[in-house]
């Protein structure tokens, strides 16, 4: 019998709050940090490992925070999760992303079917749709290949799917699966769609359009705005496009689209880049089999996930340092800093799977809760973001928690020996360099030139970012949220706070206004 | 004669904690709160406006922060800024990049010279190089005219021109003045240079290498990996590659270079947008006119932050409320959300601009102080953000301050109508929405949908983004960053947070390593 309960009320999270704390500029000095460096460090799925020494944790918090998963039934509620309970309560959804990849537990049946069997079918329908494209059976109307894919959608339509083309383009590129060039738009910004027209050529470009109601506003104003590229560009829309949505949704069976392929309810935007909606553009760009390497990714990492024992269960154990720093040491930031220009753009989805899902105030019940839930993220690559805002990060007035990924090999192969390394070789040196001055600091006598150090970090390390480690990757990052989430209680599969914008958008279209809202839009010209 | 004080030690600054804190959603509901947004908002250059009005101030605090304006002298402390006093103490050195567009006050000679002429002499040798290049006197050796412009350079000599050169593209597309497509490569990650040197035409390619003392390492790499691709295309290097450096760096006045433009020691790499670091590759790709109009809406901008009256000082009444918010309401967090698409790189420079300056724990005598300094700078363009990190903005646990950017206009004037509004309208529309909605909050029976309001934020408020509007906005923001280093009395230019990075990652690549460096490198293979 699973109990929801809020963090604040089992006895282990008080007794967390009393446990020592740790030095971290000490543990980590020395031989000690050589030996802690060896042993906390978690074998994750395609070679990866998450390596935690430099968090400010040591036997004695682990121990606790293992009685705090075991108290607030972590791998319980993640199995009730993927054995088809309805845990986004709020909207009364199952939640069902992992099953994009894998069966974990039981079949589940929902809307008359077996859904492990229907986003299979729907991948299955990709894959030939896919073929067909690349092999020359789907064209355009003169008969040419479509050599170009643009997703339309917005959020977790777009930040997903875009993430995980810009990991992958250059791998596919130097691996021969390089099938089409992708482009993405999703700002309902006029400019968005009119400079990403302005770069493809339309007539041999094949658009995707991602909604799962059918309904978002952004998403239909950029497919009118392209519709209207098509036709005066003397072509005929409905030959250009296809739909990714639910089947329920106008898009569904419409004769405007050459093909829908379908997700449903139980897969929330942000966790949807291992369905259809990163399964179409992936699968268009790079070919099915490349997207079926990611899923596996995804798949293996996520049967870690369902590890009751912490320390060999690394999302789990991420969580429950993340929650250890937000609610005992009261860090409310976290930076994703991952050293490789390919992960470009998954601190943003990080950011948007993060803060959408935990972002939030009240309990799973509708209640307040009295502690801090999801932290603000951010990020950028390394060693870019070094000579950015790392300053800060070394001797600002507040603690950040840093989340490093590395890898041993770049993508491409191409490098060159500058100063007896390759520039390989200076990348992971930047990232070792950077968790031990974060974690150990230097006393100097000049103040401005002193670190304190104390400031926690963990890392991810790989041989190489490819497809699976790629899908290992986003998993793990998506079970990590997801058990913040249950360690908070709340319900991070909804995003109630997006409602109120909307609607008052719409009532500034309408003209229906007064007070500020009314003054603000004259400022505006609306 | 200037005091260089502490915060908390002016008595104004004891003021602010103890004047009533404003009930943001109560002002700004009703009439009262549509007088507020035509009342709180400050003129800025190139038709900008600065309003104010959803932040939580009113006259009351409004007056206190003028006093402690004068109370630290922020204006008498810009004034000595620009008429050449040692403002940069850690590194004894002038702080002048003001004087890359405009002489605020008296002149200033240095390294033998007038600056103000020494800067314009360099933005002279850009115009007339190209000049050059666009008509086709300066060619690669088959006489054919460069078509790409590639900036090598990281931090500030990669992500304020790559936010300028974003911001104005496609604006220079629209308006006949695109010359030539620019390229950035700026991480040591070998993937990042391979993929450029794929995308582009070497031999039409000119590559601008930046860096101010001739010794970054990252940037230095990447010139030999540029140089080899040169030379695998049968090319001569120093027939493709242009230095912006200092006078005195080994760049300077080497046959490995078709041209050299100078900066130098007076302007921070993250000021220096408007110096020849921006100056060299936005020619290039703009034209020099539109690059002039650029520093013509900095300029003007710049007059307006030497204003000693608060209220008519966008940038210092900015950094004041900012300030209020850091040390008094206790906010971490500051969110830039621009709602333009072109300017989707322009929260990244900021996040350099502001957490680089002013991310420091001692004062600008090396004394820690007593108080938060610098919060941390994160952001996207809207509407994507609405579908992202929104959520936790309306209903997360902590409160994040908000500065969004809106224009009447669209940079390229091609749009489409749905239900009954424009694109732009409902861009403008979601601004409009979204700072009532953070403001004034929704109550609601149902707790999940409970907006408790109170959040606040800011609109700098436009009527098209272009070169001009550019340039006052990021002035402002150089400005505002400048004036908030004095209210917390740190030294914003410098950043020795950087150097114990690259010093442990010298030694790493020297295997000069024990305890937890040596283990680490172990482990990426290093």
């Amino acid at each position: 019998m699973i109990s929801w309960n809020n963090l604040d009320t089992v006895a282990s999270y008080k007794e967390l709050s009393n446990v020592e704390k740790v030095n971290l500029a000490e543990v980590m000095s020395g031989e000690n940090g050589g030996k802690r460096v060896k042993n906390y460090s978690v074998p994750m799925a395609a070679g990866l490992a998450f390596n935690y020494a430099a968090k400010q944790v040591d036997d004695n918090v682990l121990a606790v925070l293992a009685k705090l998963a075991d108290e607030m039934q972590l791998a319980e509620k993640f199995e009730a999760l993927y054995n088809g309970e309805v845990i986004n309560t709020g909207e009364k959804r199952l939640v069902l992303h992992h099953m994009t990849r894998g069966q974990l537990g039981e079949a589940v049946v929902a809307d008359g079917g077996d859904k492990r069997n229907f986003y299979v079918e729907q991948q299955n329908k990709i894959t030939e749709f896919a073929n067909k494209v690349h092999n020359g059976e789907i064209t355009n109307a003169a008969g040419e290949k479509f050599t170009t894919v643009v997703q339309i959608g917005i959020g977790g339509s777009d930040l997903g799917p875009r993430a995980m083309y810009l990991a992958l383009e250059n791998w596919a590129k130097v691996n021969n699966t390089f099938k089409m060039e992708a482009k993405f738009i999703s700002n309902v910004d006029p400019d968005d769609a009119a400079a990403v027209l302005n770069t493809i050529d339309v007539e041999h470009s094949l658009f995707v359009l991602v909604s799962k109601s059918g309904t978002t506003l952004e998403t239909l104003t950029n497919e009118s705005f392209v519709k209207d590229a098509l036709k005066n560009a003397g072509l005929d829309p409905s030959k250009h496009m296809v739909a990714v949505t639910s089947e329920t949704s106008p898009l569904a069976k419409s004769d405007d689209y050459l093909a829908a392929f379908f997700m449903d309810d139980y897969i929330g935007g942000r966790f949807s880049s291992t369905s259809a909606v990163g399964g179409a553009v992936l699968s268009l760009a790079f070919g099915p089999e490349v997207f079926a390497q990611f899923l596996e990714g995804a798949a293996e990492e996520d049967k870690l996930a369902a590890n009751k024992d912490l320390l060999a269960n690394p999302a789990m154990l991420d969580a429950l340092i993340g929650v250890y720093e937000r609610n005992v040491l009261g860090y409310e930031n976290t930076a994703v800093l991952p050293y490789s220009q390919a992960l470009s753009r998954f601190p943003a989805h990080l950011q948007q799977l993060d803060m959408e899902s935990n972002g939030k105030s009240v309990n799973r019940f509708g209640e307040p809760v009295d502690y801090q839930t999801g932290p603000v993220i951010f990020g950028e690559p390394g060693t870019n973001g070094q000579h950015s805002f790392y300053q800060l990060l070394h001797q600002g007035t507040d603690i950040v928690p840093l989340q490093f990924v590395g890898f041993k090999n770049s993508q491409m192969g191409r490098d060159v020996v500058i100063q007896d390394s390759t520039s390989q070789q200076k990348l992971c040196a930047n990232v070792v360099a950077q968790i031990v001055a974060f974690a150990c600091g230097k006393s100097d006598d000049d103040r401005n030139k002193y670190f304190e150090g104390g400031r926690p970090s963990s890392i991810i390390i790989g041989d190489k970012l490819d497809p699976k480690s790629l899908g290992a990757l986003l998993s793990h990052f998506e079970n990590k949220i997801m058990y913040q989430g249950f360690a908070w209680n709340v319900n991070s599969f909804d995003q109630e706070g997006v409602q109120l914008g909307k609607v008052l958008a719409k009532r500034v279209l309408a003209h229906e206004t007064d007070g500020a809202l009314k003054a603000y839009s004259d400022l505006l010209n609306i």
